[in-house]
């Protein structure tokens, strides 16, 4: 089949690989229907050191069942299915609390020996826990926002509900990319009473309006806090939702946030030390947020999605072949596209 | 009167000062029946800077009140009063949701022209939303218990609240200290399933588990951790209380946390960077705590000293009378004693 591989920085191509079969009997072997780039791979893509034998890439996917392991309850062939980003078994005490990125017999996609997304098929381990069963057709038109449920609505999800967002919460989203935008949704969707969207790309913002931001500050750092510090009396909201992972952003984030309050924090940090000290615990400021367990929110998403009430795949603002994959990847790091989804 | 200043690193004097006299219509004058050293104390006595004009010191007392403001309702003179460690309004916005540390007209004692503690009177701004009546007489032998709600048990409690610690939490606190050991009551008190205090000195550790510790644990460091894990079958405790404020006691924290859980500190950070990158985010832990609202909790725990069901005071070890609390202050410091009550 062919799968997409990163060899270093800005070196992305679409090549054969072998075709996966079932391995282990937890194991199922999905054919893609849509895939996407994630902003977490433009890590890799703009700094990986060169390297001989290539990264499969990919972590979000949808498609249907090819074959299935003879201990995969509940799934068959034919299934369209959708994968969370992290696979894992659903049944261990993590992943029953709700962290099945915890899972004791979890793992990602595109290491130790699994496919990457961002190709014709995958071999999925602990597929009866991972895969979810999409009651829609292999040409719905609902594909682009159910694969959203495999990371990134699932993830500014995460990052709402761990700042404890509800009914009476303000709310900044730091970040105008896709994860800032989802969750800008998910606030709304919770509940938000105020929604400050931070970023700087009116077309990206405008969408982040619809999805239910109820002000846009384009200003960054110093500014920017200042601008939310105006929008809200001089307080700050109660919960910020940093959706970039810079060092600025988390400053950012904990200059927005009112006494008392939550910065969660979703985005891969690109810093290993921050400043946590003494200002903090006079304000009482929560720092939490984490990779999602996306499995653990899908039930709860999907009936919006399939009942219309949101539509989470206005995210994608282009579409490309396999082939076009390493094009797409030069679209996202140039900005030029807010993200792309992928139709092997 | 006779007041406790500091005037540098190991220059504690008790002087005499002018009396405090109601000042604003909203103060009151407490005469002081008990104060005590708090461990915050012994960082500035530990390593302030020589300075002539002196810090007055001191922010845990209780007393009688000696006078009044004319617009300080429910208060009167004769009543037994107990000050959290920072006077607050009880009415505005950050005071109704609990947090009184971030109150509006809000502040600390020993700075800005108001007392320190440590002294025989207290001129208290704020004070009908500060203090609170306490229904014993001058001679009650809870007095020592009562005077943790100023800001030990408080604090410890704070902690506990804020780490989210029930009935099926796995707790560990680090520290043996007097909030390290009021930590471990309250946790208990909230119905921790079990708590692994981590601390050396014996007598401390032994008041700890009489407190409620079900473990204790010596080692310090990557060993303590270690020692966490093994209690707990590798995971670490859902949640730590970290009651130090080393950046070794929230490295250990992070160390002996659960992925999911929460780490809670309220000691004063002695840092201002900390590590909060990469694996912070993977395991999903949160950064919690700060500084105790403690006028938040008094009326949620004083009925439980009151009736004999927690005992908070015997984390004093040591009474000094007024001109002893230089001395107080060196053994605090020596740890030869865990917390001096001072008798005026």
């Amino acid at each position: 089949m062919r799968a997409t591989i990163l060899y270093g920085a800005g070196d992305v191509r679409v090549e054969d690989v072998p075709d996966p079969k079932v391995q282990e009997p937890t194991d199922a072997v999905v054919r893609v229907l849509r895939s996407c780039i994630c902003g977490s791979d433009l890590w890799p893509y703009g700094s990986m050191p060169a390297a001989p034998q290539g990264r499969p890439m990919g972590h979000e996917f949808l498609g249907v069942v090819e074959d299935t392991g003879r201990d995969v309850a509940g799934l068959r062939r034919g299934d369209v299915v959708v994968a969370p980003f992290l696979w894992a078994d659903n049944t261990c005490d993590f992943c029953t609390q709700g962290l099945h990125s915890s899972c004791r017999h979890g793992g990602g996609y595109g290491r130790d020996g699994v496919d990457g997304g961002q190709g014709e098929a995958v071999r999925v381990p602990q597929a009866a826990g991972t895969l979810v069963r999409l009651p829609v057709a292999e040409d719905s038109a609902l594909l682009p926002s159910l694969l959203t449920l495999s990371d990134v609505l699932s993830t500014g999800h995460h990052c709402a509900v761990r700042a404890g967002v509800g009914p009476r919460t303000t709310v900044t989203v730091i970040g105008d990319g896709a994860v800032g935008l989802s969750a800008v949704l998910a606030a709304r969707r919770l509940g938000a009473e105020r929604i400050l969207l931070m970023g700087r790309h009116t077309d990206r913002t405008d969408l982040g309006r619809d999805f239910g931001a109820t002000d846009v500050i384009a200003e960054r750092g110093a500014e920017g806090v200042e601008r939310v510090r105006e929008l809200t009396r001089g307080d700050g909201t109660h919960t910020v939702l940093e959706c970039v992972g810079t060092l600025q952003a988390w400053e950012t984030g904990f200059g927005a946030v009112r006494d008392g309050g939550v910065v969660s924090r979703v985005g891969v940090p690109q810093y290993a030390q921050g400043p946590i000290g003494f200002e903090m615990l006079m304000r009482n400021i929560t720092l939490t947020g984490g990779v999602a367990p996306a499995r653990a929110y899908i039930e709860e998403l999907l009936p919006d999605i399939l009942d219309g009430t949101i539509e989470p795949g206005r995210v994608f603002d282009r579409t490309v072949g396999l082939d076009e994959v390493p094009d797409g990847y030069r679209a996202m790091a140039a900005r030029e596209a807010l993200k792309v989804l992928v139709r092997p």
